[in-house]
């Protein structure tokens, strides 16, 4: 009964460097260890930092998202920013359109958000994590290095970083032993794709406040991990870090299922949004269909990835002319 | 003013066969001639037989779909279909996965539906057509030709109907003369997809009372026609005949602006819907997360139909656990 | 299953006067003959006058709202009407600061309406029918006409119609005989009120397509009507039309509960609402606070007749500077 | 731009009786003293007590809610509460049937409230203030003196307090002087009903994040109040505090708009929602009617108060009989 206050299981600070924040790490790995219990039925509050670890600056340069470290978060900061990579740092969904690298800094009033970088925008955000679930078994993990090594390998040709693989520089591991972060380091997957044994960087934007996400468990403990919070995001993130990334915190409530993953017939995670939103009513959506014709005048069979780049460039281009 | 009866533009004859409807087309081409003039500002009533053209029986055998015939929309009855095709005869996006022709027959109960073949599921449709467009000029339906030709012979090697090229058999011109008739089968558009300059079979579900479609005009009169009548549809259209497909027909008002394209900043057709739907709040919702790694564990590179494809498949085995 | 087409149990024909059509009635009493049987879980379709019974004319002269007589509904014509009566022929709500016979015709178009009476106007309605109920029983009947006939002693000083006792002319009682009509005139309810027992013209504007309604039977046979339609109401019926009055037809499925009423702790009808609805999100609600101040500077205690006033004149006032 | 932290422009202290908080006031009164300024488009925020100034205890005993004074809002603690005056102690809507105090504790997580008082209930709030408005100019205050003046007068033969004049004791006036305080204890008008001139307290259940009010300016510097959060409220504040009261703090962007009152053809304030509410969807509504009838069988004319009486009832019963 929470008629005393919430407490953290979590805290961040805004001022240390990220891998001096003992409770961040940015690799799935079983052994990366706990930061605390949680009861069955309790509610409690985590702090996360943006989701680069505070490398974003609130000013107008683009040479941060250039540059960035693929850390994941933590702490609070009255602003969020979005960003676009440049192609040979990552990229996103557009990449081949718009290859340089930008970024909007948004300010916070309320419930809505503007920026100086965008102007005649202002409107309501719907305010989520982004990266939740639990660490993988080490079963599970091998499958990952397994699949994603597949894909890089089979992709060797193209002039793209199509997956990451593990990689030993610049590993936050919470509080673990310097063997147990070497470890993680070598054999932990990164936090930039969703994966659907446990959910990761799942990215729905709708998942906000009274949200109810059911998670598989792996790992005795379930080790639980929550970050990466967006102040919004719109229908899939195009651009890398297209939601509006914020520090903030979150809270939570925790009940264990037993059987849960037979009971609910659930094989990867189920997702439940909350019942409060910004709504507008269905007479304020525009569409633009997307088509499987590319902008060369290619035709592609039911290709949903050609049709969403058309979508998407449709509305940009309707923007640009509005704003 | 509509103080007195609305009048139609085209009215079908459930007893007559398809090619004895003089309204009916199911090619796209320049030369498909008009049934009747518009007002600027009028409002018309439109008559479309269901999308093939009254082929559906209402019973509980699936032959009618597996040999159906493509062609397009008229006429009145108080019930619609959902149906699969056999893989063999057209398909769709799940026939790797259930490859079989199978229909289910929809009782319509006001703005209910309910199935006898799909027992325990009731809900409340969101009418709309889902083809509409004006006819291609000829430069127009020469690229579309170029273009899915392109298509078919790079996929010549595949077990798969990619796109249908013009077929000079079962075409449907309105009262075109003999002559044009033969034109337009050597040469028409098959309406099967949507085509980006035009709109055509646009699938999109939220098109329903009071909705807006601005659309591009090619040839002079416009020659707009509209059909395949939808009851509901999901979020795609899954299988071939995914929608509840219905004969019916349809009110509209017309409105051509000058210098429309420029003034709108508009390159494919603009669609806004109405302010009219089923709505039951954010929190009745359940997400299943697409991620781009397919049935067989093999990862892809941010391929949006992999990741469709399994949303899709986990809300059929969550379903079916249900119902 | 309603696979072939839905049977009227009653149709009405326009062109005929009120007192010729042999499904109307006018006053609540339990012998006004039923026109036919329905089955439980059948679904039926009803043609209603508008409430008048046919007596508006789509002009513009408001002489026929002054001299209106009192009719209950039935059948079809494109257009709608909402009314102010004459203060001196029944009044309404705002008589007082508006006491004289006014009129709109509506014209409707697909789901909206407009009116050259109220130019720069235009909304989609939320359709329904405003009286329905089922017939009371001879106790229920003498409660009334004694519970009313106390107001209208009580009131008897006032320049007012505060209700309104059985009258013998002007009596509609369907294909009753000369004997039962009579006796129908003599202690008949009228239908304009609402009641508690059974609903009558409860003017709940939400309750449009697909929407529940569970009634009190009180004779054998239930003997249900249902008429009044609307096009679309306020928060409140205003004006004595203030809504926007049609003829229409309407379908219906009926089911018998037997000990309803003891299972779902029922004293007077329930309603619930369909889930179709025009809907424009929170933000698009202007709000005016009534008070219990009167218009003379007068204060009231908790009055929420007077506060309802004074907000449905600050509404109208802000319209008007508005159109 | 709102890139720094947003200032507070009052703070309470939880641990300090009412009456030694200095930004706090229970009348209203031109001459209660301003306790900062803010300048034209800035964002600040203020912390208010609960309405009770902090009487309530978080306990099963309902002695503080028969005994409470009249002091308005302020601070934070994570507990709210519902309460029902006894009759003999200010009362409300319904102590003709409810007659004796009680009270319900409601715990807050997140978004959703629940009560061990209650149990069963949990439900997402739609957090608001009650209270806001500008000081009245002096003859303002004097025509509301006179106005609830007369209806005291009006009513002394009633047993029931129509209303509250001015009353020298328990007087709150911010940091005021002596003499100050007890010219706005002489003078000043209770803080309890809302007035059409200001807005005070207008309990509107929506107004919740992200909305505007417009409110008239009758002194210079405006000396704007706010208080009385609410966590919830139904549709009206049925008991005396119906609401779901909290301390807590509120964000706020203050704009004068010149000539505002003539430009918004504006009398009484307007409130607009914000675009932010939990929603279901209107098919998870129920109506009960209300009718003029009251619950001795005896029929009212047109009278809201006895149909909204009974409509409450209704809801009561129905809840009790669920729950």
């Amino acid at each position: 009964m929470p008629t005393s206050e919430i407490r953290y299981v979590a805290k961040v600070d805004l001022k240390k460097p990220a891998d001096q924040q003992n409770v961040l790490h940015n690799r799935w790995h079983p052994d990366v260890p706990s930061i605390g219990r949680i009861a069955q039925g309790e509610v409690v509050k985590v702090q996360c930092l943006d989701w680069t670890g505070g490398q974003i600056g609130n000013n107008d340069s683009a040479d941060d998202i250039r540059n960035i470290q693929y850390v994941q978060p933590l702490v609070e900061q009255p602003w969020g920013f979005t960003g676009v990579f440049d192609k040979k740092n990552g990229g996103g969904f557009l990449d081949e359109f718009y290859p340089n690298a930008a970024k909007a800094i948004w300010d916070l009033e309320g419930i809505f958000c503007s920026s100086h970088h965008i102007p005649g925008v202002r409107f309501p955000g719907l305010i989520h994590p982004s990266i939740l679930g639990c660490a993988p078994s080490q079963e599970i993990l091998e499958e990952w290095n397994r699949r994603e090594g597949g894909l890089i390998s089979a992709c060797a040709y193209m002039d793209q970083d199509v997956a990451k693989p593990p990689e030993p520089r610049n590993v936050h591991a919470g509080d673990a032993s310097a063997e147990i972060k070497e470890k993680v380091g070598k054999e932990g997957a990164r936090t930039i794709p969703g994966r659907p044994e446990h959910s990761g960087n799942y990215d729905i934007k709708n998942l906000s406040r009274g949200s109810k996400v059911f998670l598989p468990i792996h790992v005795a403990g379930a080790k639980f991990s929550v970050g990466d919070l967006h102040f919004s995001q719109g229908d899939g993130e195009i651009s890398f870090c297209g939601a509006i990334e914020i520090a903030g915190e979150i809270t939570l409530k925790f009940n264990v299922i037993k059987n849960g993953m037979k009971e609910l017939a659930m094989k990867p995670p189920i997702y439940i949004p909350g019942p409060v939103e910004p709504h507008f009513g269905p007479g304020r959506y525009i569409y633009f269909e997307g088509f499987s014709v590319d902008e060369n005048g290619k035709q592609h069979y039911l290709d949903a990835t050609v049709a969403y780049k058309q979508t998407v460039s449709r509305c940009i281009e309707y923007k640009v002319v509005r704003i």
